[in-house]
This record gives structure tokens, C-alpha cells and sequence, in this order.
């Protein structure tokens, strides 16, 4: 099996209470396609980039099984650029700067080599690009996800409808899945969505875990107690990356399977953000993620009689 | 083995976005008391009530095993009263009133029948009033747990942190365990508690979950995902209540079981909150007590093959 993963290739510029990290490697499909490469490959990445994006960076990702062939190079623009600085709690950030540059012009175009691709993994963009990638594919994945944001609730909610009527699963953080809803209970606001047109919700919630809900089921995965968490950047489209690339691996969308690859996706995300940007995702092995999965199962694992 | 419980027994109005309850039973140790005494009897109560504490709910207490020669009553004098608001997320809340009345008062006095018990819980008082307790009792108990709050941080840390170094497991949340310790990071808050005296921290997340720290050692329990949170008030004590009554049950204070205690402790707390006050734990039984343990167990229990 093998995945598609759709989103930005872009610049990060980052200020965490540790230090600052000035136009680094980011974007969502950058930290899908970087963490997903662990369970599967060929990862087939849909981006656009300018003249700036360096081709190191490219050869990287190739070497891991990465497919460029749908990465578009705008040789006269910039690359997406994002300036961002987190509190103290680094739960909550300010946009310093955004510049759209070559995103402004993103029209995905499906390379015919990704045809017939069963897994899709739609990062945050504009719903409409979304849709647009959906409708291009000739075969209907097997299994379709999406991210998204506050912002396209607040400038593109309609839009944002209509391409959740086309998609399996929605990845968003709790904040969004209330606003999107309206309702504060997240097991309330899960069955809003599942009438939305998902039939799997994923809820990050960052420091306090991820959920997994699906008809009248749902699941807990704890983040790992952390002594730091140096720059939390990429870490949702990190988690969104092992999800999906589980998933596409084991070729297996059961309820219990989904369950492994959200313990996966948060052991990709727990070493995201051990260091600046992707750096520490280029240095894992499957060894130590394996570790880390140990370490989750031991942190909830408890054995009780009852009477 | 059995079970002291020290706090106060007393009364509440509570406004959510629910609605209102007038002048209900509350009071840590009423929770504590009802919450335990589903594991272990008898829970031996240390408090102080006013002439309007009613006494078919002294007897209420009495016939699910709770002894009541620790209760002070002071014939002309009203029962503690706390009144708050919650606000729409049920996390935060503001105290519209205290009246401590025979709060004000309180020396607990130790009766010679609960001389000798084994486990004991401190609920959230005055940090000097928590040491006389255990400055009483003429034999160590095995285990002393501990509650305290913001205000005595604010009013009176130098008295908490003596009464910390006779304590061995503090049980608080995590705003609580960052402002005792000025650490975010819960890693590092939790090892500089054990430098304070505890050997065991358990820091509740309210609808995040709970963590329980000894040494080198962590464990997580979710909180079940609730369509509705109707009532937080006593939520902190029942957990606490259940999860001291537990090992006072089993008589066992190895890490294995304290997080078998910990999910006792986080079962009985989702009953507390879906009514007002201690109405819910009135209701239950052990096998609606063991149906939700097992709830416990399915929303975090996954299968993982690794390589």
C-alpha cells in the first residue's frame, strides 16, 4: 500500500522559551511525509515550493521514499513562509508573520503515477484545494483524511462543509473540533461531525493525549510526560504522518487497527518535539520508535480483578 | 485495614450551566467518606459540623460504614458554607462565598478507637491543622495522602512545606503542582515534590486525566470522555477517596497497585460528576463501580506487534 500526503513544503521561523530557530525546514507535508516514511513507503507528496526550497532538503526526502513527482518548483517565487513565537506553556503561539508567496497560486495537479494510490492524507489548506485533490483522484482511496483550522472555519465554513462530506477521517485539536460544533462536550461534538459526513474523529488535545472516536467507540492515547517540549511546530501533521502511514502500512482500517496507529502518530509526535523543526524525525530509527511504544503501553497498562 | 478521613463536612451552592443547587451537602470529607466506604469500612471521619448539619445525613454516613466519633458538633454555630459559579468549560470557576464558621474553629482531636489505622487521607485545610492529625496519632500509618490548594501556597507555604515532609503521597492538580514547584513541566514539578518530602505524586487534570509519579516512574489515567460534566464540585476528593479507600482495601502500596488506585480513584470521580453534589455516589453500586473500571480499561487497552 502506499499514501498520498498533500499540504505545505515552506520556512519556519520559530521562538520557543528555549531559543530561536530562524527559517528552518516546515510545512504540514514536510512533517507527514518525514514521519509517515517510518511505517510506509512510497509516500507520494503533493506541494508547491519556490526557488528557495533547498534541494537537499529534496535528496533527503528522496532517499527515504519520498515521491516528488507531484511537488511543484515556482522558479521565479518564494517558498511558504511562517513566523510563529509560543508562551510559556507551549500550548498557545502568535502568528508573527505569514507569507503566502508561491501558496497563493497552489492548484494540485495528480501526477499519473499517484493514481490508484489507497491511502490520502490531506494536510491544512484551503477546503477548496482539498476537495480539488479528492476530485482528481480517477479511484476513491480506501481510506481519505483531512486536517484543518480555525481560520477556514472563519473564512471558508461553507467550503469547509462540502469537503467533509467527501472525507473518512477529520485530525483536528479539541479547540477546533468545539468551534466547528459549537458544543463544548467533545463526545457531543464528535457525533456533530460524524453527521457532518466523517466516520472517524481524531481530537489532539497536545500535553493531554489524542482521542479516537468512531460511531459509539472511542479510544485514549496519552502524550508522554515530557521533561521539555523544546518546539511543538509539526507536531499534529507529525502524529497526522504515523496515523496515516500505520494505516497504509498494515493495510487494515479495523477500529482496533486505528487504535495501534494513534499510539504510532503519538509516538512520532512525542520525539517532534524533542528539537527545532524536523531535525529530530531525520535521526530516529524503527528501533526507537518501537521503544517509544513500549514506553506508552507502560504508561497506561494496568491490570485489575474485579469481583 | 481501614481508613481516616480528615476534612470538612459542609454545605454548598453551586450555580452551572446546568443550573442551580441551593444549600447541598459538601465538604471534602463527605467525599472522601462516600467515596471510599465503596472499598473499605470502616472510614473513620475527622471533621467539624455546625447545629444545621443534617442528621439523616450523619446517619446516611453511618450505615455505609463511616465512624462519626471524629465529628465535632458545635451547637451554636453553622457548618462551613462555600458557594461558586463554574464557568461554561467546567475546568475554571469563582468562589461567590465562604463562611467558615466552625471551620474556624477546628482542632481536630484524634479518638482512641481510630488510634492504629493504617491508611490516612488529609483533605485540603490548613497545612498546620493536616500536621496536628498527624502529630496525633500515636502509630505512623502506613500511608499518609494528602490534598492541599492555591490558597495555602499563597498564605501559608512555609507551614505546607513542613507538613509535606511527613506526608508521603500529595495528591493535587497540575495549576497546584506548577505553582508549588514554579516548574511547567510536570517531569520536573513531580521530582521536585519528592525532593519536598512525598514519595508518591498523583496530579489530577480534571477531563485530561490523572498522573501518578514515584521516582523514575509515571503512569496515566484518562478521564472518561463525559457527554456531559453536570456537577465538578467534590470530583478531586471522591478520586482521592477512592483511590485511599482502595489501597486501604487491599492493604497493598506497591506502584502496581496504586495505579489499580488510581483508576478506582478516576471511576468514582466520573460518577460524582453527573449529578449535583454527592447525590450520584449515593446511588451506585460495586457493579456499576466495576462496569466503569472496565470502560477504563477499553478506552486505553491496545495490541501492538513490534519488530
Amino acid at each position: 500500500m502506499s499514501l498520498i500526503s498533500v499540504g505545505t513544503m515552506a520556512f519556519d521561523s520559530i521562538e520557543t522559551p528555549f531559543g530561536k530557530a530562524e527559517k528552518i525546514i516546515g510545512g504540514s507535508a514536510t512533517y507527514i511525509a518525514y514521519s509517515a516514511v517510518n511505517f510506509v513507503t512510497p509516500v507520494k507528496q503533493i506541494s508547491i515550493i519556490g526557488y528557495d526550497f533547498p534541494e537537499e532538503e529534496m535528496e533527503e526526502l528522496k532517499k527515504r521514499g519520498v515521491w516528488l513527482d507531484g511537488v511543484q518548483r515556482v522558479p521565479d517565487k518564494k517558498s511558504f513562509f511562517w513566523s510563529g513565537r509560543y508562551h510559556a506553556d507551549m500550548n498557545s503561539r502568535d502568528t508573527l508573520v505569514t507569507e503566502l508567496n508561491v501558496l497563493a497560486d497552489f492548484d494540485p495537479s495528480i501526477p499519473e503515477n499517484y493514481q490508484g494510490t489507497e491511502f490520502l492524507m490531506l494536510g491544512n489548506l484551503h477546503p477548496k484545494i482539498q476537495l480539488n485533490v479528492i476530485q482528481e483522484l480517477k479511484q476513491r482511496p480506501k481510506l481519505i483524511a483531512m486536517d484543518t483550522m480555525n481560520y477556514w472555519m472563519e473564512t471558508a465554513m461553507s467550503e469547509l462543509k462540502i469537503t467533509l462530506r467527501y472525507v473518512d477521517a477529520l485530525i483536528i485539536n479539541d479547540a477546533e473540533a468545539r468551534q466547528l460544533t459549537g458544543l463544548y462536550s467533545l463526545v457531543k461534538a464528535a457525533q456533530a461531525i460524524f453527521r457532518m459526513g466523517p466516520k472517524y474523529l481524531v481530537i489532539k488535545k497536545g500535553e493531554h493525549g489524542a482521542l479516537l472516536f468512531h460511531e459509539n467507540e472511542v479510544f485514549f492515547a496519552p502524550a508522554l510526560p515530557l521533561e521539555e517540549v523544546f518546539d511543538p511546530t509539526g507536531a499534529g501533521d507529525t502524529f497526522a504522518g504515523g496515523f496515516m502511514g500505520y494505516l497504509a502500512s498494515t493495510d487494515d482500517i479495523s477500529f482496533e487497527n486505528m487504535k495501534r496507529a494513534i499510539i504510532a502518530g503519538s509516538a512520532l509526535a512525542s520525539f517532534c518535539v524533542e528539537k527545532f523543526g524536523p531535525t529530530r524525525l531525520k535521526e530516529i530509527s524503527r528501533e526507537d520508535i518501537d521503544a517509544r511504544i513500549t514506553e506508552f503501553k507502560n504508561l497506561v497498562n494496568f491490570e485489575i480483578e474485579l469481583n
